[in-house]
């Protein structure tokens, strides 16, 4: 049964995540509380109400509709696909898909949930291939990197329409004035990274978009651009060693402190930088990673979600869904399409 | 002049890297005295002299060869190749080719210095193209990774020769048996990746060394294998993002201690800390990346190589002369390759 929604909600997948559903109800209710966001939490109905009872007093926007089965972190996007159609990341799609909620978001299994809003939202008109766009933190502000894992091999047009998406994105979410988009390659000059990468490059330069060329991989963290178009095995990977990278450097760090009791002391008297560190390197923070090219809202956070990252990717959410994004990107992407069926159009403001 | 050198000395660039001549030059001339390994200077006689008098009392394995011109850092490889024959850089890989040194080093440009090996030393037999493999620090011990940017874009025959040198490289050099190697893909399962990874995995599958299957991105800083094999293009972005993420790093926590006067302190307690950290992490330490595939030993140091890095290059690049891996290489691609035409042969104990 599917109660009277509040016109506009986010649809959350409770059942989602490594610290679901307990981090996930928490950071939904704080949303609905303090950011006056109206909440649907999907899952399993008597599991949600336990949890919701034990945080009253409760916000009136937080509503909850059921669904029986769990996806699983482990599970295989195209078995959750065929056999759990009752999860809640399908009915929280479906909420979307229906207009009963504006938006989901989930914590859960990122592969799944992918699969999950393509199948259910279906592609946005003109788009070809989605996108998974990650948020990338740095020292002076963030990086908009897709594809991060949804399409592993690209055509040319597939990166154009990576970076129309992504541009639309940080403009109108994010709230990047004229994204600067660049292309992901090994070093600077045009021409550099074998035939492919100047086809892509080309591709990129005629998609009236901001497109400030090549990016290096050692200006990926460094704001040389705010969005940064690769294709999804590439940023799959970039993603999952930046990851390895700082937990390695981590837990070196605590090896150090057990085998000298001078820089263990040093390293908890800094450990507030530590933590803010963090904050500042976790995407989850920064409001999850969208999946671009459907016809629907969907944000993915982190497997490791809390509460706050939780509270914030429906902050996103709420962005996304107001921003009326989709039809400027399908328009753009068609106009886009239309132009390069009869010669290039060029790039504003060069 | 060609003076009569030392059997078997180890040519060394002394005009690239950041801190040529300076730390490159005390570096071979603590090679030379340190290790007793003969070491013969390549570079502007009069500014070499003039740095070596100034080491006196110099040890009496460690020669001079003359090259008035300089390869700069950001020089085009195809550039130099071209118009710079008399760098310090060709000719330290002309007194390998001619059997006068028995390797080259250098922390030069590293595209430069690629290309240069592979046009003065040729390939080796049975390898169509060359791959530069960076050694990855990790908490437990480290990873080969090749290719990281002399082939951006490969065919699956170049994957499985790359993984047959890799594997050489780690049991020959690096003192590793059997050395693990694994495929760079997202996730760990086989058929994960896509239709190029798949096909990938099953060369590498039946390539005649311990291949573990797919590794995952998450798990290269954590010693799931010994050698893993990727793209130029991918080991390429892997190798600069690591190093700008470790550069963001340690700059916002500068940044932490400029904020709070309280973990300032606490970071300066723990410097020692930082400075073992970087020790591990900085693969300059681990004695420079080897061109994989061209017909003699080349090492290439970091740019940034300090006189301690460049005397470690020396010590691994006369392990790599002494190991006579270029014949085992070249033999074991040729039956490979060999055994590829007939049928696939199996890996040891599977």
């Amino acid at each position: 049964v599917i109660p009277r929604l509040a016109s506009g909600a986010i649809a959350v997948d409770a059942m989602g995540g490594d610290e679901a559903p307990a981090e996930v109800v928490r950071g939904a209710v704080e949303a609905a509380r303090d950011l006056s966001i109206p909440v649907v939490l999907v899952g399993q109905e008597r599991a949600l109400r336990r949890r919701l009872n034990a945080l009253r007093p409760l916000p009136s926007s937080i509503d909850l509709v059921d669904a029986p089965e769990v996806v699983r972190m482990d599970d295989s996007p195209l078995v959750v696909l065929r056999s759990k159609r009752r999860s809640s990341l399908s009915v929280g799609a479906e909420l979307v898909r229906d207009g009963l909620a504006s938006a989901l978001v989930t914590a859960g299994n990122t592969g799944a949930a992918w699969v999950t809003a393509r199948a259910v939202l279906g592609m946005l008109e003109g788009v070809d291939r989605p996108a998974l766009a990650a948020i990338l933190p740095g020292a002076g502000g963030s990086t908009l990197l897709l594809d991060v894992g949804a399409t592993l091999e690209c055509r040319p047009h597939h990166f154009r329409q990576f970076a129309v998406m992504g541009s639309c994105y940080a403009a109108s979410v994010l709230g990047v004035p004229q994204p600067r988009v660049g292309l992901l390659s090994v070093g600077e000059e045009e021409g550099k990274g074998g035939r492919r990468l100047q086809e892509y490059f080309r591709v990129l330069d005629s998609a009236g978009i901001n497109f400030v060329g090549n990016i290096d991989g050692r200006d990926l963290y460094g704001q040389a651009a705010d969005v940064v178009v690769c294709d999804g095995f590439t940023g799959n990977v970039i993603l999952k060693v930046s990851e390895s990278l700082g937990e390695m450097i981590i837990s070196t760090l605590a090896d150090e402190a057990r085998r000298s009791p001078l820089y263990g002391v040093g390293l908890v008297v800094a450990k507030g930088a530590f933590r803010n560190l963090r904050r500042r390197v976790d995407y989850s923070e920064h409001g999850g990673a969208p999946v671009l090219g459907v016809n629907g809202a969907c944000l993915i956070g982190h497997g490791r979600s809390s509460a706050k990252a939780i509270r914030n990717a429906i902050r996103y959410a709420r962005s996304y869904a107001d921003s009326g994004i989709l039809e400027r990107m399908a328009a753009q992407i068609a106009q886009v399409e239309a132009v390069d069926a009869n010669g290039p159009i060029r790039r504003p403001g060069r």
